[in-house]
């Protein structure tokens, strides 16, 4: 427990790193940030040639928690602490990684830090300017960057073995089925589409119900349609988050409704049938109406599957710590999609209160640290063993 | 058809009392208005002492159609003109009135026009003022009225027999029947509600489909449960016309969601009955999803059963013209609900082009209109004959 607690301070000292004296902001290149990695080393040597990446994100959401992100950081550092206090020398390096922009808050980017380390940075961003027209090239430079040269962030110093990162789950599994942490066995590939119903506007009080032609009548029919699809598929989940009726009064008949969907699966299959399927009933019951109804594709988002053997042993570092191995899928994105590029990757999650997140309610309990961190020494030491 | 053609010729004529040249817009006491009043003449005296009302509203919503009121008026006038043409002479007078402010566009109120008529007219209202800030009372006295004398427009002049007002279905019942008229039996009685659910917001990624407390399902699944609900009741119509979710994101499960619930029926128990079951379904949808549900009351409106002799006698009058009768409900409001204060009431409604009203596309046959007169005839005779 004493490495937990000083994960949790390490986390607390972080969260005083902020743009904000009350609240927690630490965006992309900010001397928040740059405070923030002040705190920070961590490079291990091992006896090999070979590297095991270690981290998560630094960046932060405006008024976030302060475990999304840091405390995959901080406990990486720890992990690395224990080798060296030990003297232990592992066959391979590790690296500690502390991403500088996952969450996307400043530029409206996302994966700036692992593109970087993945040579998948686009540099065209570069001139991309935040809220008060800083330009990204300059932010980058005022960080005591050169923006010229990211593409020689590129990962280039041997093998890598894999990439680790522990993260809070941000979803309320493991919290109910009493569960610590969690293996992670992919992202979740993820569809965003808008679909709009236009049926035929009327008085709410004179169009009998038998001749309606009821848009918000048809959103809310496909809404249930959406829920009860993804309920049948484990691996799917799907929301309407937002809706639309015009004209929108209490009086009359909406003439149209607008309703956003976001499926994603942690299996390409069960996404595209599941979307496919979701889209055809939109169309059967915008017929069985007598309305119209249009889609719009707003994103597609191919997902990753995280590198089996990791996977592997990450479970049994957990079984070997006795407790029961829950695998999941992340339905929110990580900085791994563009590790995944350059080294095969695997990710534990941490049960957090209420599957809350992006908000300072966010909260871990430092048992359950105790535990990511058990599970990150017995991976290391499954896999210097392998 | 000679008859019918003046009507509608009539109409196009009042058409052009408008405040703007490209649409009819015809507020309450606006120069509008007195051009249309100065148009129309109607007392017919008889030889007995009772008299009976005719006539329906003069004043528009914004961008309005020719017929939705003026028909009315018009039609009424026809009916009188036959008389004095043939010389006939009915043991009632007969009185047209066309009324100022049904559709309440310039005060936001309704009825101003047949409440004076009825003795209902609310004083305090002449305290409002219209959007460019011109008192009600102003209004009135600008347009040559005393408003401190509201109060003596109360109907004393006799026995009223009755009032019979024709107008525009509003609705497309009629056409969907393929019948010229129809017979109204009773304005609905209204309830208005504003419904809302609350569940939790989460991301829509990590949340699995059964841990959710998604609040826009919930208000899916009632508006789908209303309409159900309306649709086993031949004489109730029900409307969730206006919603809205918060946080109303794409990828967040909505964690409070608000429909608007307009309920309404041409007889009480029916709305009483309706209503309460929609709200109970309410919180059954709300307490199967482990969700809250608040139930707000905007309006109840009593509704006005029309009177039974004159429901007979328009009846008879259809019935003797050949055309099958239809009885209805009027699901909008009209001057009668205040004149059935003073008076035994009855409606025409007469089929308009998909049912569409409050628009310039407002459309109705002259053949029609052809019918709508003869009825009035008709009754009128039939009344001089009980």
């Amino acid at each position: 427990m004493a490495r937990a607690e000083t994960v949790m301070r390490r986390c607390d000292e972080l969260a005083s790193c902020s743009e904000d004296a009350e609240r927690i902001t630490r965006p992309f290149a900010s001397d928040a940030m740059r405070h923030a990695h002040e705190m920070l080393r961590g490079r291990y040597s091992g006896s090999g040639t070979a590297t095991v990446l270690l981290g998560s994100h630094l960046d932060s959401v405006r008024d976030a928690g302060k475990y999304d992100g840091p405390l995959g950081v901080v406990v990486a550092i720890e992990a690395v602490q224990r080798l060296q206090e030990a003297g232990r020398r592992l066959p391979f390096a590790i690296e500690v990684l502390a991403f500088a922009d996952e969450e996307g808050l400043r530029y409206g980017t996302t994966y700036l830090g692992s593109r970087a380390v993945a040579g998948s940075f686009p540099m065209s961003e570069l001139d991309r300017f935040d809220a008060e027209g800083v330009r990204m090239r300059d932010a980058i430079r005022g960080f005591g960057g050169e923006p010229d040269r990211v593409a020689e962030d590129r990962w280039s110093q041997g093998d890598l073995l894999g990439y680790v990162e522990v993260h809070i789950e941000q979803g309320p599994m493991l919290e109910s089925q009493g569960l610590p942490v969690g293996v992670v066995t992919g992202i979740a590939a993820q569809n965003r589409y808008t679909v709009t119903f236009t049926g035929e506007a009327g008085h709410a009080g004179t169009v009998p119900m038998i001749l309606r032609k009821d848009a918000l009548a048809a959103a809310a029919e496909f809404i249930l349609a959406v829920e009860s699809e993804a309920r049948a598929d484990r691996q799917l989940v799907a929301t309407g988050g937002k809706i639309s009726a015009e004209p929108g009064a209490t009086n009359v008949i909406a003439g149209r409704a607008t309703v956003s969907l976001d499926v994603r699966s942690g299996d390409r299959a069960s996404l595209l049938v599941g979307s496919r399927r979701m889209l055809d009933l939109a169309e059967e019951i915008a017929s069985g109406r007598k309305l119209e109804v249009k889609v719009t594709t707003d994103a597609r988002n191919e997902g990753v599957v995280c590198d089996p053997g990791i996977v592997a042993l990450l479970s049994r570092a957990i079984a070997d710590l006795g407790h029961p191995v829950m695998e999941m899928t992340s339905g929110a994105g990580h900085d791994g999609v563009e590790i995944s590029n350059v080294a095969p990757i695997g990710m534990v999650f941490v049960r957090c209160r209420g599957g809350v997140s992006h908000n300072p309610a966010e909260s871990v309990a430092a048992e359950d640290v105790g535990v990511a961190i058990a599970v990150l020494d017995r991976f290391l030491e499954l896999l210097a063993a392998r």
